[in-house]
C-alpha cells in the first residue's frame, strides 16, 4: 500500500472554493495510485473566533474545555470536506483525533503525541481510499480531547506519515515553498528545492513560517520526507529531508531574520559565582525565553551582561530584574527594542570554514554594526539595529551566492 | 447518591446571558444536595446554520459526515458552559456522546440509543459534582458519531435519567409547563401540574411542542418522572409521570390541535378486497404518514374513501393517487387543505363514558361541522374546517371544565 499524507491549513481551507482546490490535489494523489491521508486545519479564522468567544465567556477559560471547544473547528472542516469527496464518489470518511486514536499526553492546549494506532489506520485504509483526519487534535488516555498547540496540524500530518510509513508528507500552504530569505525583503530570494531538517528548523524558528518547528523535529526524528508546496499552483515546492551529501550541499542555504527581539543590558553586575543563576532562574520561571547572552570581560570584579528576550516579554523581564537589582549589585539596566537578529544558516558550515568571517566582513563593508553574536554548528546569528534589517539581509544574501539559482549555490564565494 | 438531570435547549442556551441563568438552576440543584447531569442542546440557531452550510457545500450531504458536523454545536455549548461552571469553582467537566459513551445504532441523523454505560457515569459522578453532557449525540459501536434526530436532546436527558436512576429529569424550556390547550388561542388555558405519560404523548404529537415524543416514550418505558419547566422563572412546571389514580384524575386533561392536516377524498372507489392496500401501500412507501381514515358505507359496490395526510405531503399523495386512479376505479379525487384536527385528551376516558358525546354536542351547539372522527382509548379527535379552530378549542375547553383551575378539573360535567 503506497501512502501519501497531504496537509492543508489556514488559507488553503478558507471556504468551499478553496476546498475544491484541495479536492483536486487529493485527486492527483489518487490518480498516482496512492491511498491518501488528508489532514485539515480548521477553516480560516474559525479557531481565532472560538478563542475570542471563550475569552468573552470566562476570564480564564478552563484549558480542558478550551480544547473541547477548539477541536470543533477541525471537526467541522473534515466533515464538510468529506462531503465534497463523497459527492465525487470517493471512498472516504472523516477521522477525529479520538477515533484513530491519536493518543497524547494530557497537557491541554499543547499536548504531545504519544502514540498513533498504526493497525487501526492501516485497516481503515484498506476500506477507504481517503481518510480525512482532523489535525491539531488528539485525546488522552481517558478519551478527553486534547489539542497540540499552534501549528499542531503540521505535527499531526508528519506523525501520521511517520506511523504509516508514508512515501511523502505534503504540507500545502499559500506559498510555493521555502525561500533563501524573505522575498518581501529581498527580491532576489530563490525557492530552495531541497533543504535539510536542521536547516529547516533554524529557518522555521527564525520566522520562515511555512512549517511549524515541532513538525520538523518530528520529521527529522522519524526521517519523514516533507514537501512544502502551494495549494494554488502546481510548482514542485521544497523538499525537507535528511542532510544531503555535504559535497553537493550549498554552504549557506538561507538568511533568516527575527524582529521579535529586544536587548536588555545589566550594567556593572557583581562578577561572582551564582549571579547568572540569580538573574536567569526567575526569568525562566516566568516562562520568558532568553535567546542570546553575552557577558563582557570583568573589570574591577564587575561586568556588563547583555541578553535578548522576545519584545512582548520586556516589561515582565524588567519587573523581575527590578526586584533582584540590588541583590546582584547591578548599577543600571538598559533595554532596546529596536534590534533584529539576522541568521546565516547552512549545514555546509559543518565542512566549510570561514563562513563567519565572510558574514562579519559583509556587514562591516555596509557599516552595519554587530551588537551581539551567537553561533551553532549550522548557524551564525548577528543582532543588529532594526533599521539595518533589509540592508543586512540583502548583502548577506548576495555575499553567499543566494541571489543566483539555488541549484548552483554551491559555487560559493569560498569555492 | 441523589442524581438530578437538567436539560436545557433552544432559547435557554442562547448565548452567555442565558447560560448564566442555566448556571443558577444548576446551583439550586447542587444546593439541594444533588449530583447533577446537565444536558445541553446546541446554542440557539447553531444547528440550523450548520445544516444550511452543509446544504451549500453538497447537494446531498453525506449523512455520517452531517452528524460529525452537527455534533459540533452541542460540543461547543458544553465546553463553553463548563467554563462558566469552572469559573465558579464547581467540580465539573463536559462529556461528549462518545466519551460516556452513549451507544446508538448506526442510523446517522436519527439514531436510537442502545445503551449507556451506567458504571462509567456513576464513576464520573463520584469525581465531579456536575457532568455537562452534549445532548442529541452518541456514537455507534465503531466510535463513529451519530445524532438522535430532531429534539434528540430531550431523549438524551431522559435516557441518562433512566440509566442513572435519577430522582427527576427536569426539561427546561421557554414556557412554564404543559397547558390544557394553547394559551395563544384560549386565554383561559391552565397550566397542568401533573400529566400522565400517555396523555403527554398525545399532547406532544398534537402540537404541544414542549417535549419531544420520543423522549416521552422513553420516560414512560423506564418510568422516569419528567418535570417540564421554565429557565426564566421559578414556577413549579408540569410533572409528567405514570397514570394517576383514576379516581382523582381529571376526565379530560387537555385540548390539542394540529393544523398540519389535509383531507383527501377518493370518490366512487370500487368496493372490493385489496383496494385499500392498493391505495395505502404506495403512500406508505413514499414515507407519507396517513392519520385519519374514513370509509363511507358502500352503494352499488362503490364507496367514498377519505383520509388525512400532512399538508406538505398533499402534492406527492395526489401524484401517487393519479397513477393508481384507474386501477382502483376512482371516479374523482378531491383535496382540502383548510382543515384542523382538534383532540380531546385524557386518561380519565378509560373509566368515564360519554366524553365523546359531550364533545360532539359541544361542537354541534356551536354549529361546528365535524368532517371526520377518530378515537383511541384516551383521545377523541375531530377534523373540522380550519376557520372553526379557535371556536372549537375554546368551547371544548370550557365544556370539559378546563377553564377552571386544573386541580379541580375532576369536577367534570359528568360528575
Amino acid at each position: 500500500m503506497r501512502i501519501l499524507v497531504q496537509k492543508f491549513g489556514g488559507t488553503s481551507v478558507d471556504g468551499r472554493d478553496c476546498m475544491l482546490k484541495v479536492r483536486e490535489k487529493v485527486l492527483v494523489g489518487l490518480n498516482q495510485g496512492y491511498k491518501i491521508i488528508v489532514v485539515l486545519s480548521a477553516m480560516h479564522g474559525v479557531t481565532s473566533n472560538l478563542i475570542k468567544m471563550a475569552s468573552s465567556w470566562a476570564k480564564e477559560p478552563d484549558r480542558a474545555e478550551m480544547d473541547v471547544l477548539l477541536s470543533t473547528g477541525e471537526q467541522q472542516a473534515v466533515a464538510l470536506f468529506t462531503m465534497l469527496l463523497k459527492e465525487k464518489g470517493i471512498k472516504s470518511r472523516s477521522c477525529l483525533g479520538h477515533q484513530l486514536p491519536i493518543r497524547t499526553d494530557p497537557t491541554f492546549g499543547s499536548a504531545r503525541i504519544l502514540d498513533i494506532d498504526k493497525k487501526a489506520i492501516t485497516d481503515l485504509l484498506k476500506r477507504y481510499d481517503v481518510l480525512v483526519v482532523a489535525g491539531f487534535q488528539g485525546c488522552d488516555c481517558t478519551q478527553r480531547i486534547t489539542t497540540l498547540g499552534r501549528g499542531g496540524s503540521d505535527t499531526s500530518a508528519v506523525a501520521l506519515a511517520a506511523v504509516t510509513q508514508a512515501e511523502l508528507c505534503e504540507i500545502y500552504t499559500d506559498v510555493e515553498g521555502v525561500y533563501t530569505t524573505d522575498p518581501n525583503i529581498c527580491s532576489k530570494a530563490q525557492k530552495i528545492s531541497m533543504i535539510d531538517y536542521e536547516e529547516m528548523l533554524e529557518m522555521a524558528s527564525m520566522g520562515a513560517k511555512v512549517l511549524q518547528i515541532r513538525s520538523v523535529e518530528f520529521a527529522k526524528k522519524y526521517n519523514v520526507p516533507v514537501l512544502v508546496r502551494s495549494t494554488f499552483s502546481n510548482e514542485p515546492g521544497t523538499l525537507v529531508t535528511k542532510e544531503k551529501n555535504s559535497m553537493e550541499a550549498a554552504m549557506v542555504s538561507g538568511i533568516a531574520y527575527d524582529k521579535d527581539q529586544a536587548r536588555i543590558t545589566l550594567v556593572g553586575v557583581k562578577d561572582e559565582p551564582g549571579v547568572s543563576a540569580k538573574i536567569f532562574e526567575p526569568i525562566a520561571s516566568a516562562n520568558i525565553v532568553v535567546d542570546m547572552i553575552v557577558q563582557n570581560p570583568s573589570k574591577n570584579e564587575r561586568t556588563d551582561l547583555t541578553f535578548t528576550v522576545p519584545r512582548g516579554s520586556v516589561k515582565d523581564t524588567l519587573k523581575i530584574l527590578g526586584k533582584i537589582k540590588d541583590d546582584i549589585g547591578a548599577q543600571d539596566i538598559f533595554h532596546d527594542d529596536n534590534v533584529c537578529k539576522i541568521s546565516v544558516i547552512g549545514v555546509g558550515m559543518r565542512t566549510h570554514a570561514g563562513i563567519a568571517s565572510i558574514a562579519f566582513a559583509t556587514l562591516q563593508k555596509e557599516n552595519v554594526n554587530i551588537l551581539m553574536i551567537s553561533t551553532s554548528e549550522i548557524k551564525i546569528s548577528c543582532l543588529v539595529k532594526e533599521k539595518y534589517t533589509e540592508l543586512a539581509i540583502r548583502s548577506l544574501h548576495e555575499a553567499f551566492g543566494l541571489d543566483k539559482d539555488v541549484s548552483k549555490a554551491c559555487e560559493s564565494p569560498l569555492a
